[in-house]
């Protein structure tokens, strides 16, 4: 694929965002759900060419996590239908009036949300974004420009092939959504430089794919980088709460972003919790990481480093740390959190408020588990990822957030004086 | 100044930012009166040292159009004051609760808006920017680091330094608000590697200016790039209104970021309406640069080139192109402008309707000259900047514009199942 056939796409995505900005919501909704129709008769041929691509990859040594992230079987495939049909349902994202005023000349000025014109996804492995992504940024009113993984890009082919098939039958333009067939690096350099046709690029990837194109674009990026979630059991937490709480946000799923990384235990019931805590993060294959105090309390357990605090390990592994009160446990995590997902465990107003005002992070969670932070359980419906970024969005991207605004002022001949 | 001390104003800001981002309503509302307390016990101060720095710069040859944007009188000094009070008055910008669900389980989730944080503020000589980009800054709870124009160096450093006490009277942290005070580019260098400590900057001048910065730090900018404003005529336009509000558009002001550079006449007027706006342009020593079309109608204009219709000239120069009907017009500024302000003169709500929705800008003004679009007529009270940017912020930078938000959620044990 050359340049020239990049820039034709996003040439084709811009002037169809154009045409999308006056859609209307009922038609977004039908697209969206010609959409999910059109993917269910393409559901047969969907599962046999995944099936070609994961014997594929399996033949070229990928790992089976990988092979798991590529893999869609049909509970995958109704899933994927049903954020569809989900996210048609939600409230429409367009043509709110955020803020109005009329000014002392009788001026009326509004502030409207609008699309934000064309959105580009860059993507690894799994193909349920393809159709989570087109979701969103149609119901947004948004053209999106999709770029999967090489190693599923027949199977990425054919659910946008339906979709565009879905969205052409409620009447939407033909280039509202597109995907780039092309495999290769070369060609995500090209759609890096079309700063004059794509609004945002949201990759969604490892940390390395994330920074190359963060760093070799103009285009503005949303970007997805490190959950260092941390929990702190204050001084008063309820031990059963606090265990059972430190455990689900472990051990619910260690290789995702909201995953706890570093458990913070107040001084004052860290001879108490410890114990508990030991024995179960034991019993769930964890290994612990403790602070000098964890290891007076919990003898054999292996020292953390500085470097500890600063990881994000994905993996069965968990840091320790006791703290002398609340301050403590905030500054620990202003210091070395990422600002995704932290919470406390407390029966104490007072504590709930201070942690919830002075944690710097995405999502504060008030006893309960850091792994409910994200679109499902805020509401969002679907999400085309999860943002680290405190400008325009911060946590979950869905609909409201793929969109910006304009203000419009109605006049009768009205000047400056 | 060294790496070191700039880093230390970071770190100092950053620490300010997080007692800020707890301290009350009415904190920052009583820390904004005590500043133009303050800031009226240093007026005589002001006024002399201003005085002293608009000798030096008439003595190294500055223009006189630099001069006048240095310059303090009474009046200045009594608007900059007003600015102050009118922000404190605004609708308090946090801890809104932007939106809320409870899940299925109980969880109880709200979306809050907080401040961003630390905020750089890099501008060129107007002093009064320090005061307006001080007090945005504090009524939306951030820390504010201020780098002036070195040709106002000491005024600012006195405004400056009565605004950090009126703050800190009013039970504000001392490095709320701080100011680079050593001249030169170096400094500035300095400052943009602080991505660590500062959350967003904002860069006031010239185009240069902005891209320097963006194009030379990771940490997020808000630009403020061309204003190629656009009016179009529409067929059904009222004549004597739209030569009042193309001349408004154009000569109220022209060297303004809102101020018209093209406008567009549609052919079923154009042999009417032009020869009205040759002479009301002529009047006003506007030089104008036609189409072939509007060459044919008036005789003697200047032809305009492809470069015109890219022109932000911000100078008495007009570009005119007639266009066959609204769509040709919408195209014309999708393509050609910048998404600041462009504007449409009708009397047919449809037409009015159709603009609206598809002409891509910032701010889209009906019957309404382009020079009303900013914050005071929007009702944003005070603003630090005007963003042609889509993302976080489109169109004029106020209060509300420099928070972001945080997801809380409230739950009694809740566990992802």
């Amino acid at each position: 694929m050359t340049t020239n056939s990049v820039q034709v796409i996003a040439q084709q995505s811009r002037a169809a965002s154009r045409q999308l900005a006056s859609a209307s919501e009922s038609a977004r909704n039908r697209a969206l759900a010609k959409m999910a129709e059109a993917l269910e008769s393409v559901r047969q041929q969907v599962l046999e060419v995944n099936a070609q691509e994961i014997v594929k990859a399996r033949d070229e040594g990928q790992s089976e996590a990988m092979v798991k992230r590529l893999t869609i079987d049909d509970k995958t495939f109704d899933y994927m239908l049903s954020r569809l049909k989900k996210v048609a349902q939600l409230p429409d994202p367009l043509n709110r009036i955020l803020t109005g005023h009329t000014n002392p000349a009788g001026l009326r000025v509004y502030k409207k949300s609008v699309p934000l014109g064309v959105i580009g996804i860059i993507y690894e492995s799994r193909p349920n974004v393809t159709t989570d992504a087109a979701g969103v940024c149609i119901k947004s009113g948004n053209a999106v420009i999709l770029r999967g993984g090489s190693e599923a890009i027949q199977t990425n082919a054919i659910l946008t092939d339906a979709m565009i098939a879905g969205a052409l039958a409620a009447g939407l333009p033909e280039h509202a959504i597109q995907i780039i067939r092309t495999p290769g690096h070369e060609v995500v350099g090209e759609l890096l430089k079309m700063d004059e046709y794509i609004d945002v690029l949201i990759p969604r990837g490892g940390k390395g794919l994330i920074k190359r194109i963060a760093e070799g674009t103009r285009i503005p990026v949303i970007k997805h980088y490190d959950g260092i979630c941390h929990l702190y059991l204050a001084a008063d937490a309820d031990p059963e709460q606090a265990v059972a709480l430190a455990v689900n946000s472990k051990c619910q799923s260690v290789q995702v972003c909201n995953a706890l990384e570093t458990l913070l235990v107040d001084s004052a019931c860290a001879a108490q919790l410890l114990p508990l805590l030991h024995t179960a993060f034991a019993e769930n294959r964890i290994e612990l990481r403790g602070c000098e105090q964890t290891q007076k309390l919990l003898p054999g357990v292996v020292p953390a480093t500085e470097e500890d605090w600063h990881s994000e390990y994905l993996a069965p592994i968990l840091s320790v740390k006791v703290v002398d009160g609340i301050q403590q446990a905030i500054d620990h995590i202003n210091h070395y959190g990422s600002g995704h997902t932290d919470g406390i465990v407390t029966q104490s107003l007072s504590l709930a408020r201070q942690f919830e005002e002075q944690v710097d992070s995405a999502s504060v969670m008030i006893n309960a588990s850091t792994r409910l932070s994200g679109g499902g359980d805020y509401g969002l419906g679907s999400v085309v990822g999860i943002s680290t970024d405190k400008l325009h969005v911060r946590g979950p991207v869905g609909p409201d957030e793929l969109t910006t605004y304009k203000w419009v002022a109605y006049g009768d001949g009205h000047l400056r004086g």
